[in-house]
């Protein structure tokens, strides 16, 4: 007990990101960054921003971001929230949209951030678990709840739940809000966005950390109707007017914008992923479907944690979790280039 | 009342940041900030980052840059927190260590968001009076409190209290924090960061965004002793791992390190300040004593409100409260470049 920390302080179980290491060859597959960088684009409209205007605030409302983040969706752009990260954008949903009498629900395998969310604001929760085959069950979630939220490709699983399977959770669930955390979805899998008009309680996260290749940008969006980007800005203005900075409004823009070179790396990415996951299957593993970029598998002999350090010991970084117990067999394998996932290979082969 | 919408949400009175006008001709004197540009090497540093790299996550803990903070004040790096704008580190001081029983204390007129995060965590608090002449009195905070915050020079007064005053609160104060945040603090007036190591309740805080010139980067920071830093750090663990994106850390490290240009672009601030306030009194106007890059003034016949509209008129914009009642008479206006002090001068002069 510290007398000097709030009461939430001391109960609070932080979130613990993937690592990232300083080393220099390492084929870093743990925390699912695109292997190709940023679209030429974006490193002209970020120079562009290295000026005496840094001097000046940035747009506290980073409209024209928003404006083409409304177009590049079709909707209009007070349906589009920006944030440091979709880590900032699902923090505030939390405060502004899941916290009510009820205890909201999300998967027992799921992004293991929502329950440090909850811990923070002092929500109530209930895991939901997986079917055996890790897929999520919708009528499972119908049923009396403060919220509902889950990624779409579900993570570290990398499983797709279909868009009519979405529209019937939300048909069904008209009460409370449903967040659909699509911070994968570029890489296979139809957007929830589309429902957003039919559906008021429908908000969608997406982040420019994967698909776009920007994690050192820190860009996070959600769409959803007019009042529910209202919560959101209400508790953004309550908390910090100016999130992103000039380099990040800028930057995420062009990628935005950039739509053809955008579509170009993820079609790399998900012709990669068809070849890794064949040839893991053909060294024994067992694969989830995956839409994300990012593969879930598990070898029936070695454990994930015996593979996880012998990789690391050949310089490839992969991510295992420990807890829940049911994924602690599996390795989460973030999707590289050609090149890294044959030098995956080449160690797997060699190890199992 | 929207269903959706959790009670927190409706009970906020967001912050309502300075004008951010598009328009190019405008002397801008409402924010606070820099006439001056960033440190060549910042723009070096920025420049340097946009790079294939921003495909990869920054550092979560800002290691480098917060190494360099320390370094600079001569305190251990764990000492150190750093968050994207000095708004993010309040948000999380208001969270981790200023939500107790008891409510917390500042000032009436002060920096306007305090009582805006109070509305978010659901924290109590009580305002102080300043004096007639617009100071803090230390005797006043002098009493049972869950918390102390107030900016030293304070805002939008630009008064400053005196070190051995704010000692003499950290004294009769031991069992509360007590954060001062130091935005002005380089404009004039004695850091009390030389107090921390003597005392476990002192947070100080700081940004870039002042005498940096970074205000479009989002960097500012807290240093008080470990346990204080390791609150803020379990807070922001829960919230946003990624705080600062491969940008603010880069430049924010460069504008640290290069000490002679910080030094020099301060410097001229004051000198501009000096002659804007003789020239001010000159017209007849009252200005307090500013030991910031701001001053506040109020003319004996014409009305704040009256005189901001008619300067806007001119396309000069400065800043105008209509709350606290006590401050309404004046304007609060930022040191720009000697021509812009000028451009104001002469508009002032036609209209007074």
């Amino acid at each position: 007990m510290n007398r000097y920390w709030s009461a939430v302080v001391h109960g609070l179980t932080p979130y613990v990101p993937g690592e990232q290491p300083k080393l220099a060859n390492l084929v870093k597959l743990n925390t699912n960054e695109n292997p190709y960088g940023p679209s030429p684009r974006v490193l002209d409209a970020v120079r562009a921003e290295a000026a005496d205007t840094l001097r000046l605030y940035p747009d506290p409302g980073s409209n024209r971001l928003r404006a083409g983040i409304a177009a590049l969706h079709g909707v209009a752009a007070d349906q589009v929230f920006v944030g440091n990260g979709s880590d900032e954008v699902l923090a505030h949903a939390f405060l502004a949209l899941l916290k009510h009498e009820r205890p909201i629900l999300f998967p027992d395998i799921t992004y293991s951030f929502y329950p440090v969310y909850c811990g923070l604001y002092e929500i109530a929760f209930r895991t939901v678990p997986l079917t055996e085959a890790f897929e999520i069950c919708v009528d499972d979630y119908l049923t009396p709840n403060g919220g509902v939220i889950f990624p779409n490709p579900n993570a570290p699983t990398g499983r797709l739940l279909e868009l009519a399977e979405i529209e019937r959770l939300l048909a069904g669930n008209p009460d409370s809000v449903v967040v659909i955390d699509e911070a994968y979805i570029d890489f296979g899998g139809e957007s929830a966005v589309s429902l957003v008009a039919r559906y008021p309680q429908l908000l969608v996260t997406r982040t420019l950390s994967k698909s776009h290749a920007l994690a050192g940008l820190r860009v996070g969006y959600a769409i959803g109707q007019a009042h529910l980007i209202e919560a959101l800005n209400r508790v953004k203005d309550s908390f910090n007017s100016y999130p992103l900075d000039r380099f990040a409004q800028a930057g995420a823009l062009a990628s935005i914008e950039d739509r053809d070179y955008f579509e170009s790396i993820c079609a790399k990415v998900v012709a990669t992923r068809t070849r890794l996951v064949a040839e893991m299957e053909a060294l024994g593993f067992e694969v989830l479907p995956s839409s994300a970029n990012f593969i879930l598998a598990r070898h029936p002999v070695h454990d994930g944690a015996e593979l996880a350090a012998a990789l690391r010991e050949r310089s490839i970084v992969v991510r295992h979790f420990k807890n829940p117990a049911r994924i602690a067999p599996f390795l989460r394998i973030t999707v590289g280039t050609d090149a890294q996932c044959d030098a995956l290979l080449a160690a797997l082969k060699a190890l199992c």
